[in-house]
């Protein structure tokens, strides 16, 4: 129950994607390229048409990379601190820079602003997104603060989805910092657990497009949770504006990612479409997996000592015991053999200020042993609260 | 002619390749680890291991990246630059640094630290590698040189292969910097011609460990040119010591590099012996295509306009014609459609100091191809030279 990672079930699934290249016409791209050979930086047309479907862009935004796509958030956040964005001075030449971290967020995201030495900013998060007031507060009158780190669909860890609203306050956003950037995670565009009940999240790039601000977002995809982690693709989409450059220092940087790799997604899928009929098959096996949680916690609720999300997609349920008790939750969980992430690793620096703070993550284990370790869990949550109380 | 890709023939070669996992078992590593999810940052021991055969070391000093060695080595450059080696000041901190570049060398090398802004300073080559008297002058005198490009083995472009001495001087350098490395890019470790009469490379972390100085190299090799051009995987071979703050910086920027295709080559080769079996089916189809081009080049050889490496090995043949003629010569070309690499390229700010170097790359155009192209460079090398006379 530590990491977000697809469980066995789940792998099996795309099994078949490993032989879907049989003939040497499948590695030739319907430009010309072939696959099987170097260049073409940012990918064959087949893999750009098939994210821009999925993200609702066009072609011409996107920019594939390798199999990573917190690489290659690292990598703009990177290139920013050595040479800047679109010529504008390095971040690292611009004395204390910051970044607003909606939490609880996602560890290694602040973990990659952490080692650059960015100062980080807790925004608190509620049902409809990070708190906008102050992220407008921070961002339009701020000169320092240089990104925000945002999950807008199903956010790690709590699950929520962006309303419109704050879709729109983001592509509103007023830069006091031209070099601002929205680093937008889009890591749960279709892992919805029902695709008849889902959430839905306003495409923020059509907004942008009206307000004349089509360079504020990087937004992020990856296939890792699609197929196979760690074997997928990912992609980066953004402004033809911003790519030039992009390009540019990523050319200095690699002769091209793996379009073979490419290939036998565009193949395997096919279409958006393809994708999103392959997530209902992820659903199915991963919505009974929130379901156990969720009577197991019930129990808590009942005793009045834990909250819960309950998202509609993604991959974590964020469990809130009573203040100062996550921590010992978490460490009399390990005594008894149940492994969680650690307490407040969902917050920059791993401080939760509360200290109430779990995150769940229901996909990997199977169902039986989630059952006993939910079990588990409700009991050293009571225990913890109790100890608390008496203390 | 322009770049050093392999032709069709060769890509051909490794087609099975791409079916080779068929089935879960093939997808789990010998100490469990799941290749299809995430984890394992360096690699699989099946991939290690297949590089330590390769390299003559163990795989305790392997770390498995991407698809592509030039990635790891901005990697490795960028890292210093932010970070620092294993706690050092920052290369970024430290005023002007500089490395040095054997020349001719790899464009995209020099590409690398020019992006950073290191100042490049041309180190000759010879048949036995670069002038070691220089190089020992500057790495152990000079605080401000941090590294040195190195291609030790079928050098690009020249086709040389570093001597025993000269191996031993590198690996015996004092350097005034603690934080300064070699960049040892053994990107034609198992390239030969002819495997019958090729070079061999002293192994330089043998020389190292003698002198107790396993932290000065940082070797890389790809299977690039091995299997398919941006398909295949790199790794970085280095002390232990030095891995563990790499690991550490790496941990930050990704959680893992795509296993499945690890375990792909490791299904495919089986073992180092596999590897250059399948390399000597390579060295069957490019001999001929340098042949060619020694065979053409005779008539410049004659007129006594020209002289040029012939390698054992690698991609490349320098053609060296009369000072002043380089950049025409390729210009020539360029307009009866010939397209070379450009001239100056292979040097530190594509800048040949004596414009006479043009880089040959024999292996991508079809054998009749590549004969025409030779003719027309042959009868535009002379018209350049001729025009030279008369100016």
């Amino acid at each position: 129950m530590s990491r977000g990672k697809p469980g066995a079930e789940q792998l099996a699934l795309s099994a078949d994607i490993l032989s879907r290249l049989k003939t040497r016409e499948d590695l030739i791209s319907e430009d010309g390229t072939d696959c099987r050979n170097y260049g073409l930086l940012g990918g064959i047309i087949e893999a750009r048409r098939l994210v821009a479907e999925l993200t609702g862009t066009r072609p011409e935004n996107v920019f594939i990379g390798g199999n990573a796509s917190l690489n290659l958030m690292y990598n703009m956040v990177a290139n920013a601190w050595i040479y800047g964005i679109n010529g504008h001075e390095p971040w690292s030449r611009q004395g204390k820079i910051r970044f607003l971290c909606p939490v609880p967020g996602y560890d290694r995201h602040f973990r990659i602003t952490e080692t650059l030495g960015i100062e980080m900013i807790n925004i608190p998060m509620n049902e409809a997104g990070p708190d906008m007031d102050l992220v407008e507060d921070y961002v339009n009158h701020d000169p320092s603060v240089k990104g925000i780190w945002c999950v807008p669909k199903y956010s790690n860890p709590d699950g929520y989805t962006y309303s419109d609203e704050t879709v729109r306050r983001f592509a509103a956003l007023k830069p006091a910092a031209e070099d601002f950037r929205i680093f937008w995670d889009n890591a749960y565009i279709v892992h919805h657990l029902d695709f008849d009940d889902c959430d839905t999240l306003l495409n923020i790039h059509d907004v942008l497009k009206e307000n004349g601000q089509e360079d504020l977002v990087y937004e992020f995809i990856s296939t890792s949770k699609i197929v196979m982690p760690g074997a997928g693709i990912c992609a980066l989409i953004t402004s033809e504006h911003n790519l030039v450059d992009i390009r540019r220092l990523m050319n200095a940087q690699i002769i091209s990612f793996d379009k073979i790799n490419e290939m036998r997604h565009a193949k395997f899928f096919v279409s958006g479409k393809g994708i999103e009929e392959h997530m209902k098959r992820h659903a199915a096996i991963l919505k009974p997996r929130f379901d156990i949680c969720y009577k197991a916690f019930e129990e808590l609720g009942e005793a009045g000592i834990a909250r819960w999300t309950t998202p509609k997609g993604g991959y974590f349920i964020s469990l809130y015991v009573p203040e100062g008790c996550a921590r010992r939750t978490v460490q009399l969980c390990k005594d008894a053999g149940v492994v969680l992430t650690g307490a407040g690793a969902a917050y920059p620096y791993g401080k939760d200020p509360a200290d109430s703070h779990i995150r769940i993550a229901p996909t990997y284990p199977s169902s039986s042993e989630l059952e006993k370790a939910c079990a588990v869990l409700v009991v050293c949550a009571k225990l913890a609260a109790v100890e608390k109380l008496l203390s």
